[in-house]
């Protein structure tokens, strides 16, 4: 199946991934004229040498869980907006975190994993997602009308109205949460209604369990999965259930050791990091808080961008121990203090009611006789101001999953 | 001042009246043509007479009340929308009534009415209509957006965390129904709360009583109203409170005796009758429900415009009389019946446990010699299949307040 909603899906990913990279001086450089806070973030990097991945590195990331206190020093968007031009709607997301909307066409992105779902002009769409306060209604409603399809603006509740809607405009297609579309389907059977008309859904904001999609395919319903966020829109989208998650084009996407500034292995566990290349709003090296991992070859799908494997758990693991808080960031610390640790994770317990953290280290077999362990562990109390034991694991027995501080209270 | 949103405010009336008179042979050729239910109903007339506000009431008036039934024979929109046109979303009403919304700027024509209120661009507007299955928070959002507004789609619900945006975005205005600005503001003075930022607001769906039109004013908002509904959007707005609603520019606006085709006096209460030059949903003598006025002169905000007195309640008198549906359109065939009938008025009263109906019947001096009580009262009976008195009245004595059945019961 070659039919899709941008030719650049299917393009070569040597001719992606140079197009994407040869954006970057530019967009960097009118990143950090346009918006105070790149200004002061890159302030010491020379842009016109960002033009790879490996350089990308040097970059430092920006979290999204920063932008809460950053967001209340330069309201409202902390300087991360160009700050010539004015957004049409500003949002307020749990945090709280506020976003900005522009009015170009598709400006979330959407199109793509709306057709990638299986949606096509003319048709209908019963958008579930709230319209208040957060994005999320908005961000389906953008992407359903790229497709030319008409939007059904629901919002998330009056179940039966909706009902009875879906029997009057016989709407293709939902789009929302997969927990509300199994509620419309429980209290429509229920109630004998006809929802026959549905037969495709694009569902985003939570888990799609196996439960779940085994329950809408016996339905009848198609369901495919986007994962997008509030500040990026789309990031990825699934064309083929149990397939993955297809990439978006325009975008650059890292995995990165959570805590850190570096790239996992491919298949490795690490958070999403996205550059977004939108002039209203820049997001460079945006790292999201959600840890997923690349997979490996292509799709059947025919289309050609790097794959995720979509959400696979929260990539902050901040924790508290003996009441301190602990970051994945302070145990990134530790390793580059010691340049002979190759990975290393943090794990907590709790023995008699004292909390007790100990530092797994895996060294290389040409590093192990270097490592001064009472020195790794002089290093940890200088960082978390708290005292841990480290061990040496062997190479290789750090399992790949994004886990940097391990919490086994 | 003669600072307006669009400079044909400023126009002379007389180039209004003939401009868009001009528009009216090709536009209702367009709609026959486009439009299913225009096509029936304009069959027998030809439209490239009707250029005249006279010519116009020779088209048949098209209620809004008829719509649930219309639209349930020919989904969703009843063949009054362009067929070959497809909407970017479709609302649903209580009614139910489906109405169509399409993607071009200020395609509800509401800029104007935010402009009049105060609103300029690069300035912040929290939105509280609900966005989610009627229309009314994206006919304010995309008001506010055509003057240049960013909007922050709020909703009416979470009075608390809209009263911590409302502190820290600082919006200078709000757009929602006047209750819920009051509930905003009583428990933002309740809670201590900054809400200094909001100076203006434009309110609708809702009448704006003295007692809140004086508490807003107390508070130091300048609080102005906007008449529009789901089918027309923006119908008229306030600019000077006090000095009644300036209808808004590209369309015809009809008072209507309810029940009838025919207009009242100037100044006589009747039922508001919009054309509305819109290609996506051509309206043409659409009878919107709503009794309003039209006011003498010229407001003193400098717009020319026709001025209404806004919403004077609800053209749809129909009522139960002894079990049997009593309508105005036939209060309006029994006067049509007897040429010698200047204006009627049928009250309804419940003696003893029994409905009562009275015809009171205006007739010219000249006229009355030639008035067969007993021929009405038969003509009554034969419309309404029930037994009524009828009684004549002075000249002039049936107030001009748009009331064709009046219920005493």
């Amino acid at each position: 199946m070659n039919s899709v909603y941008d030719p650049n899906e299917l393009q070569s990913p040597a001719q992606r991934e140079c197009d994407l990279l040869a954006r970057l001086p530019t967009f960097l450089a009118y990143a950090k004229q346009e918006c105070d806070h790149y200004r002061h973030i890159l302030n010491d990097i020379d842009v016109t040498a960002i033009s790879s991945r490996q350089s990308l590195t040097s970059v430092p990331v920006t979290r999204k869980s920063d932008l809460i206190g950053l967001q209340a020093k330069n309201m409202p968007f902390a300087g991360l907006n160009a700050s010539s031009s004015t957004p049409s709607r500003i949002f307020q997301s749990p945090g709280p975190i506020f976003e900005p909307e522009h009015d170009s066409k598709d400006w979330w992105r959407m199109g793509a994993a709306f057709y990638g779902a299986g949606f096509r002009a003319g048709e209908r769409v019963q958008n579930c997602l709230s319209y208040h306060l957060s994005p999320g209604g908005f961000i389906m409603d953008s992407g359903a009308k790229a497709c030319g399809c008409s939007v059904i603006p629901a919002g998330p509740g009056q179940t039966e109205l909706q009902l009875d809607i879906i029997e009057q405009l016989r709407p293709e297609g939902y789009s929302g949460t997969p927990s509300f579309l199994n509620i419309l389907l429980q209290k429509g059977k229920e109630q004998g209604r006809d929802i026959s008309s549905m037969t495709k859904a694009l569902v985003s904001g939570e888990a799609l369990t196996p439960s779940l999609q085994a329950t809408f395919k016996a339905t009848g319903i198609s369901v495919s999965q986007a994962y997008a966020t509030a500040d990026i829109g789309l990031i990825a989208y699934e064309t083929c259930p149990g397939s993955g998650l297809v990439v978006a084009e325009d975008i650059l996407v890292e995995i990165v050791r959570p805590g850190s500034q570096e790239l996992v292995a491919d298949g490795e566990i690490g958070e999403v990091v996205v550059t977004s290349f939108n002039p209203d709003y820049p997001l460079i090296r945006f790292a999201t808080g959600d840890l997923s991992s690349i997979m490996p070859g292509a799709g059947s799908c025919g289309r050609t961008n790097m794959r995720i494997r979509g959400w696979q758990g929260r990539a902050d693991q901040t924790t508290k121990v003996k009441g301190m808080f602990i970051h994945p960031e302070q145990v990134e610390r530790i390793r580059l203090s010691h340049g002979e640790l190759a990975k290393v994770r943090l794990v907590v317990t709790n023995i008699d009611d004292n909390d007790q953290m100990t530092l797994h280290c895996e060294v290389s077999d040409a590093g192990r006789s270097d490592v001064d362990m009472a020195r790794v562990a002089q290093t940890m109390k200088a960082i978390t101001k708290l005292t841990g034991y480290v061990e040496l694991v062997a190479p290789g027995s750090l399992s790949d999953d994004g886990i940097v501080i391990e919490d086994l209270r």
